[in-house]
């Protein structure tokens, strides 16, 4: 992990399939699906609200105020991706614009994932490419030392791995390990049905001290009523 | 004040007609009228522009990371209540999310003010069931641990009793003592009556220097106009 | 610098004709053709998204919870201006409504930037007068301490005097000193021009490591390819 | 709660014997003693470490940059008490320094809670006059606003009624309400004798999975052991 | 990674001399040595000046507010780990005291570093235990809910795996996987004794200018000197 | 101000007599007698309790992440000089060393004041170098990118120009105009004069409101007791 100056070419990315089936699914449910882990921090939000991308990670590391290897990013994108940038210090410097989102959504990337700022916000909204950030800032940055293309990173504190499924919504960004993609999409699948009742009966007025039968449970706690 | 474990099921809920008139001004405006006191820290902010929500507060003690007393709060609203929940230490963990909001709209609630985190975030904003939060965050929570309801409780810096006043706009969340509404109210609707003419001269081009006669005050607290 | 009871009535605004051809570009062309230098710091946002605004700024210094120069300001505000407002220590205050905004926007201001809160938001957005500001709150400001205006301050972290450019959008706020604004005008023109080929190259697919002939240099600072 | 402009002279403080009491014990203590509640946040800190206080609290409501009511404050201050001060929106001003400690001093005051910033460090540490503060600036305030003294303010997150007992030492600040002293120093007691004997099967190597028989809890809740 | 309710018993510990070499070295030093990566996030602050330790990491996933694994981990200590503690969402709790620091130092423990909160500092500071935290907090912590021991976690943005080689002094904390260690042991080495003749010049005052040679390379890049 | 890549080797530093003098003084005192203005924020802390210095300013502009400035701004001490180093954009990293404190101390200077991160702490307090930073970190730097010396600078919010005077000590970090050194210090004994008698008299009991006579504005001002 965190080796500087390496280029991993051939990355072995989840499912495209089920990659497509957690597509259906928000961060949350797939949060819950996946066992509640990998999430990364709330701080990472979308550029625009109603963004919802799911596509295999191309990870970078980046240095702070550089954005080298954004560029060298760019040719390992497949349609389907989505690009995860993670920075080796805080940084909230706009590495990335509507030049490089010209270039990554020509290559096929769905959308980015990075740990620090990006620019060009009118830019990017009106092309539609979702970008989920720390910052937003103005102030661009230099090209001048390496770091490394699909290695694994740890971004906005979650680990992410070259390949791994990226769901982002509005309520944040998770990472499903690609090996675990099916039977999280499986999962995600059977909690979203399960809901679909619940919701029914939530609207009718039922409690969820009687659906989900927590009266005697909050009475043996030592809960007490007063009037 | 915080006795965990304890639900209050008959409180003094503020006067509705006062609390409907209220509902006409904004945050900044009752801050005013209540002497600039009772607002919640400027962190707190909707989760989509534009709701404005007043209401009677049955309140929430909450634990980090579990949401358990929300299902017991739910039994206890009645229509025209505003949720307001605090949490023992800071989480920004999505205790609240459409199920639970399902619920509280379906027993009357008129929004929910929460320290903390929420989530599925889409949904709230199509269901326009008002939030204001702390963060927006994926992640779920537990339910074992005791709360209370409708006890006293401080949340985001202010002090909030069950039955006691919520405004909250775009400009942030105010609380109004139950005792005191209708007087806020008179004292709202006299300073936005006020403001109409003001702004009517402001736009015509009248200064503040004139329109509330700060020169003197000023040149006597030694202002310099320099060429 | 920060000599409190002071207005200068005489400034030496920026060129007109300059400020209007720098209202053509975005912060972060701006602050590119400047040097890479002279931008606020992040956390300052636009109230509203979509705001783009250049004007010569009219400078005040204001204590915290306290927005008594903000009336003196207004006096001094001519057509094209944007008011920059500091605060001697850090404060999220509402120091900023409707009723100041009615009265800059009738004495011809583009806009605010205020290192400080502001509130009204609602009517701000209403009467599309575009604020940048550090924090939102209800809270509203006393008119008790002598502050300056038309002094040099610094705001979020940059370098403002009376007279120069401002040119804000979704990106952040850039400042332009005033004997600047000409060459930093034809800087950001020359810069634009230039990207309208660069962005035609990447929507084709052209990767930036061949657009900008980076990969000797990056072979050369040992980038390795791994399969 | 936060009336302006008001100074309660008569407030029933703590039992002193309690408070005495409960100066034998840690914030922590007391804090899991109380119940788990009553904590101020913690980013209130010691301006130097090792600092242990407990007294009866005279409460101050002051606004940003405004210093005034700590002087109207001084002169309620009885031996045994300590101060605690709220500020009505969040300010980092240096509000309290070594002339002020001084007096608090003399009128037999035993430190300062303060959720803003102090200045002076090095007198007050040489004095020995302990302050817990949410920051320490350099910048000094006016004396423009009334505020209120000992009426129930929010400090730090905590609700403070004047006379209720502060602990604080290097863990943080704790609020024991007047009524509960005495049954709290108990609680205390009784949770420090029961430590002593924990302390010395933890020293010998006995594990906190045996001392309290965690093993089957642990194994029902699915802990899995792997080779 | 990540798995919940795991405990692994038996993991691969880096080599102990190439440990007891490395705690000749600062954190800033093995930083450079291991490549400038593996570096903590520096909020992570010890509780006591002067500390500094070296050891193999036992891991520990955590929930927020529930120290339960802790004493699962302490189980799997042997002489000369530290243990590193993760936690699944942001919280400040003190989720480590004087009882738990006498279970850990009795099993062999050199430290304790951990993304979250610990109290009785006075304690933990006389029994000389030395522990790196992200807060103090004198808020207890419940045990409810599963974790892991010895998975994989991301501490304060860094990758931990059981038995890597935990650095930690002033300046931060840093993570040698295992199998560098005694490698980046030799790097430090050698970077440091190029300190000492380096450090000797500085002291007679010979520039970095020089010594480094950098003149040239500043020239070159267009640095101007002005009288 | 900011032009990037430009070194003033000749500065206009303040008069020597007039830095020595403001040493005397705290830079609570300094600050009040420059009329309180002049502070850098109060996130600038010193690395170590107890220091206290005051030099003329070197200033440097740094980059993100690239200490190559400092090793230019070193040939630019002089003896009793301090260094005030500012960065273009918010960053944590050590960007300060033993090795550079050693040159720096080796030419003269009294101290660093820098708006970034420092490392080597244990060694720089060993060194009596006294240094004031917003961050501690163990991550170095790179020598890369231009920045300037001895051009005006904003550190921590103060705009600092090139031989002002630099006070600092555990309240914080006051810059002086060289032009305004000898009067403020003249200002400073003043009111340090006046501060004496003061004391004496706070430490008799004598209240604030009597020795500054406040309680006929009080009472004016609406200030009411109650019993």
């Amino acid at each position: 992990m965190y080796q500087l100056g390496i280029v991993k070419r051939n990355i072995q990315r989840a499912d495209r399939g089920a990659v497509d089936r957690l597509a259906n699914f928000g961060a949350a449910t797939v949060h819950e699906a996946l066992g509640r882990v990998g999430l990364m921090k709330p701080y990472m939000r979308p550029i625009c609200t109603g963004a919802h991308v799911a596509g295999t990670a191309v990870t970078v590391l980046l240095h702070p105020g550089d954005n080298w290897m954004l560029h060298v990013a760019a040719e390992q994108i497949r349609a389907g991706d989505v690009v995860v940038a993670a920075v080796t210090a805080d940084c909230t410097d706009g590495f990335f614009g509507d030049l490089l989102a010209t270039s990554f959504q020509a290559r096929g990337a769905r959308g980015l994932i990075i740990d620090a700022g990006v620019r060009d916000i009118k830019d990017l909204v009106a092309m539609g490419f979702p970008v989920w950030s720390k910052a937003i800032s103005a102030k661009g940055t230099i090209k001048a030392t390496l770091g490394s293309v699909n290695i694994t990173v740890v971004c906005a504190g979650a680990v992410v791995n070259a390949g791994d499924v990226i769901v982002a919504d509005d309520d944040g960004v998770v990472v499903v390990p690609a090996a675990l993609a099916q039977q999280t999409a499986d999962a995600a699948a059977a909690r979203e049905a399960n809901e679909v009742a619940k919701r029914a009966k939530f609207a009718a007025g039922v409690l969820g001290l009687d659906l989900y039968d927590m009266r005697g449970t909050l009475a043996q706690a030592g809960l007490k009523y007063i009037d």
